[in-house]
């Protein structure tokens, strides 16, 4: 616990989202118990305002139902030679997932039944669950498994399965209206550094910035166990969320430094959607764009039939796609970056602004207006003195009061902060005013 | 009239195709007469409840009015040295259909102007026609033309014109619902194989499989004259048939193996078009894709402006097409084959399949649902653990209410016939239910 | 005045365009003033009915205020060697319009910021103008400009500004309907030829061609000052506009052989755009299609948000784009020539014939008609027989009563004037009528 003290603020750089990463490193989350409130606890330690929930086990959670607490004291298991070959303090990851409690002695046979490795990536330890059906296991490396030898093993892992809770945290930003912008990110996984931590720390690095400036729409962060979580918020807030959220997004992957992906909502067409698509086209290089049949995560829950709100997925390398995803390979270092975690905050930041400033341009002159005797305009006319001119000119020519910003910048060809400049000098000469979008 | 009475039952396969086609191929066909009535009579043989319908000439049919019945004896043309030229009782094509009777001796020159050939297909003997203007000829080939020689023509013909009626026969039967498939297809041709003895030989295959299984939608087979037929069927069934057909086909040119062919409706996006393009598209390797602008048989009638049933065409090659088409030469064995027919059955019977499997699932649950504890989702999470499950979540995604499994098939891009059996599985897990389809 | 009192009767092709456009060359035209009203009066001079409005000066029209008038007596530059520079009277380009009055003597230096020349293009005089701040200036080639020495300059300005009015004229020819196609050119150019005697010259010709001929649409065509013009116009005829206009052409750039350009609407998809398109497409080897972003004419006034109407521009070389364009080389024989003049009144003339025989055909028969009977179609049905019938069965098809016949001539791949004499022959027989399309 000494280096977590050490952090007294919210991270506002790269650097600072690794060192906090490193901080809720070695926590044992699931999608229960005391390492995921620990980890909410230190996210939280950051903000005035926030609010833990838990969900007690057995309540419905749409077509969910949470589960038992679980909490593990320790898990070892020892070979023939007395020899230790896997032991959960060293690395969360060894033990399977909401394993049940055992103290046996078996033989290497009966042993293998629960023992997980990769095979084709013999030296990675995998990530291995089991929420819903009562079981245990160890997970090893590929290599160490092919070094177990024939006699007798003691299994020993001191767990306990309670009526308890889930527990999922959130924060909340009033802006000038209701309408708010919604950020989930999940804090359920062990030890992996792009899936999962990469995700809650950049969402708290968005959140500290957020906080800090004045915002038109509200924003809510919301951090809780994978699928279960989405679901218990849901069974609470899906009729509010659907009313107020105009824009969402899937905080995970987003550590890394080698590629940008993007995975549409459901509905393909959102508003979320057309925001995220301009700003990778605008500011990114290149990037994989997937289909929602590559899904994978919260979004599964937010955007299912009858519930559809507007979330897409902005990542790095999707989950499934990079080789150490869901292995002990996934580390700070090997996977995720100060770098990787500073481009996707400024990346995020600029979906923000460009939401933030999006509104629908409406002119209130009829008719071309006479910019010159605003100043807007060369009073003398010769040949190709209006070149200047001309992204203000089309910007009040297609400010009908019928399209927004961002469909105007797309139609001219401007680049979205430079039409909005032209926007706001046009709106200080009360030649058009910004209408509220409609969604 | 031995051979005839030899078929027991309706056509199962190709092969059996064929043996109804030879016993068919004698006939005179016409738009009226007993040659059409025989046809009609041994087709509904098979038949329990069937049911041949007279319109009696001069009778309105939409902008049409049905011609007098026409009846032939005999049509012999006799040359200068007594050599029959063209004898109706050898092949029906060398009279013009609807010929006036004639008796008369003629110099070549004037019997030239009532002889038709096809230059081009010099041993093919025409089909010709002339039901609304009251002429005669004979149809022989280029070759025998060019050996008539100067000298004393005897014609001899041997018909008769009278109020009569026109027939059109009817096979329905009733599904679990009144919205029913339509299948239109012409028996007027006299002795033609591909067009036009194949459309109803598969007709009758086709509604024979139907009736012997439960259908969902009901179905009405109707053969009839072409042109003033379906004229006739509109004038009494329009307004029935508008409310209650979904799909619609014309059955014609359906026996070859040389191509396969597809002809949209009039407003080339009715549910027979999307059936129809899927399955062309999913099960044959290649097809031509014709334009509306290319039709040329009952679907002038049935897809009309005011009308606009929802019919296609699926062909084998179209015609118009194919060199022998409207010939002699227009054979089975030539041109039609049993492995033709069989592969266009083959064909029909799966679109008819996505027909009655097609429907709109929609979720029964808020949210993903839990497919782990109803064992249809691995319980143990790993990496790779739920690419099985890919299809079945991708259905339940897809199963807003709004989107037919037709349409998820293609979204997924999983075979129609794969995702109805995941569907399946869901219905029974009670997490999906079938919804009819808005036509 | 003697060439001027010579021509007797409007242009009826290009030569006589010709000899109009030298007829108005030397005037002095410019917003307001008395050369724009003897420009007026002298195209007007053919037609019976027409009209010239004045709207004065300190008139609001939408966001414009109509400037004071302007009126030179002379202008002329002298050097220090009392050589002239540049004389008014020899060349109505070398002052700026709307210059103030002045008396002065100037050293080299000073004068240089009242000069404007273009040294891209040492021998032409620019074009320049400075209609609302109050200022001087001459317009020489750069090749005189480097010619100028050090030494006294006189510059003596005898212009006035004053309270009176800018001045436009308005044909209006009356049709069956009142709905009416819309023409503006703009006649405040001095003495160039493409950009802009071009417009009211070709403007005159198709007037005149119009007046001539029975129409079912109302025809209007306004000559004004550009910008300020079309304000003044939209602000006392905005709402009828809007109302009544099917159609709206801005005629700018007409005269050259260069080239062929299209500009569409704000709307990019009105019926004008759809018609000059279509006959763009059909009827010229190739053109450019520019963008609304590319506009630059009184279309920004017609086409402005809250206003729309359906305007599009049909040039040969667009303004801005030809390298004599507002220079004194855009003259007659450099850039305009009477065939450029006479192709663009020829394809004016096949887009207002286009727009006058559109119409909604629609079907009076339910089902296929019987041709036959008409003698539309061959009564003798042999292969092939149907061919030359395929326009006027396809044309039936479609006259649903949704479709415009141009709509129906781009589906159906037959040129517009063909398959208007189709329906002309059908409409006689009574199985189609034309109605009104919906604009």
């Amino acid at each position: 616990m000494k280096d977590r003290i050490a952090i007294k603020s919210a991270p506002c750089n790269g650097q600072e989202m690794i060192d906090l990463m490193k901080l809720l490193w070695p926590i044992n989350r699931s999608i229960s118990g005391d390492g995921l409130r620990e980890t909410l606890k230190i996210l939280f330690s950051f903000f005035e305002d926030s609010k833990i929930h838990e969900v007690s086990s057995g309540t419905k959670a749409l077509d969910w139902t949470v589960p038992e607490e679980w909490k593990v004291k320790s898990a070892i298991l020892v070979g023939p030679e007395n020899e230790i070959i896997a032991d959960f303090k060293k690395n969360n990851l060894h033990l399977v997932g909401y394993s049940i409690p055992v103290d046996l002695v078996l033989e290497l046979e009966d042993l293998l039944e629960h023992i997980y490795t990769l095979p084709d990536q013999p030296e990675a330890i995998p990530y291995v669950t089991s929420y819903y059906k009562k079981t245990w296991g160890f997970c090893i490396s590929e290599n160490a498994k092919n070094k177990l030898k024939q006699g007798k093993y003691k299994v020993k892992i001191d767990s306990s399965h309670f009526d308890g809770s889930i527990s999922w945290g959130e924060l909340f930003f009033p802006g000038k209206v209701e309408k708010e912008v919604f950020f989930s990110t999940y804090c359920c996984h062990p030890s992996m550094a792009n899936n999962e931590l990469s995700g809650p720390c950049l969402a708290t690095a968005i959140a500290n910035w957020i906080r800090q400036k004045d915002n038109y729409y509200s924003y809510r962060f919301v951090f809780a166990p994978e699928t279960i979580g989405s679901a218990a918020i849901l069974e609470s807030k899906k009729d509010y969320l659907k009313e107020n959220v105009i824009a969402a997004f899937n905080l995970t992957c987003v550590g890394d430094e080698r590629d940008w992906s993007f995975l549409p909502s459901r509905q393909e067409n959102t508003y979320t959607d057309k925001v995220a698509k301009y700003c990778m086209d605008a500011f990114l290089g290149s990037y994989t764009e997937y289909s929602w049949l590559d899904r994978g995560s919260d979004e599964r829950m937010y955007c299912a039939p009858m519930i559809d709100l507007p979330m897409v997925n902005v990542m790095r390398t999707k989950h499934g796609v990079y080789p150490e995803y869901h292995t002990s390979l996934d580390t700070i270092g090997n996977v995720v970056t100060a770098k990787g975690l500073q481009d996707s905050f400024d990346f995020y930041k600029k979906m923000i602004d460009v939401i933030e400033n999006d509104c629908v341009p409406t002119s209130l002159v009829i008719g071309e207006p006479q910019l010159g005797k605003r100043s807007l305009y060369p009073n003398i006319s010769k040949k190709g003195s209006n070149s200047n001119t001309r992204n203000m000119v089309n910007l009040i020519s297609y400010s009908d009061g019928k399209k927004s910003l961002l469909e105007i910048a797309k139609k001219c060809n401007i680049p979205f902060f430079t039409i909005l400049k032209e926007l706001n000098t046009l709106v200080n000469n009360d030649l058009i005013e910004k209408r509220d979008l409609n969604l």
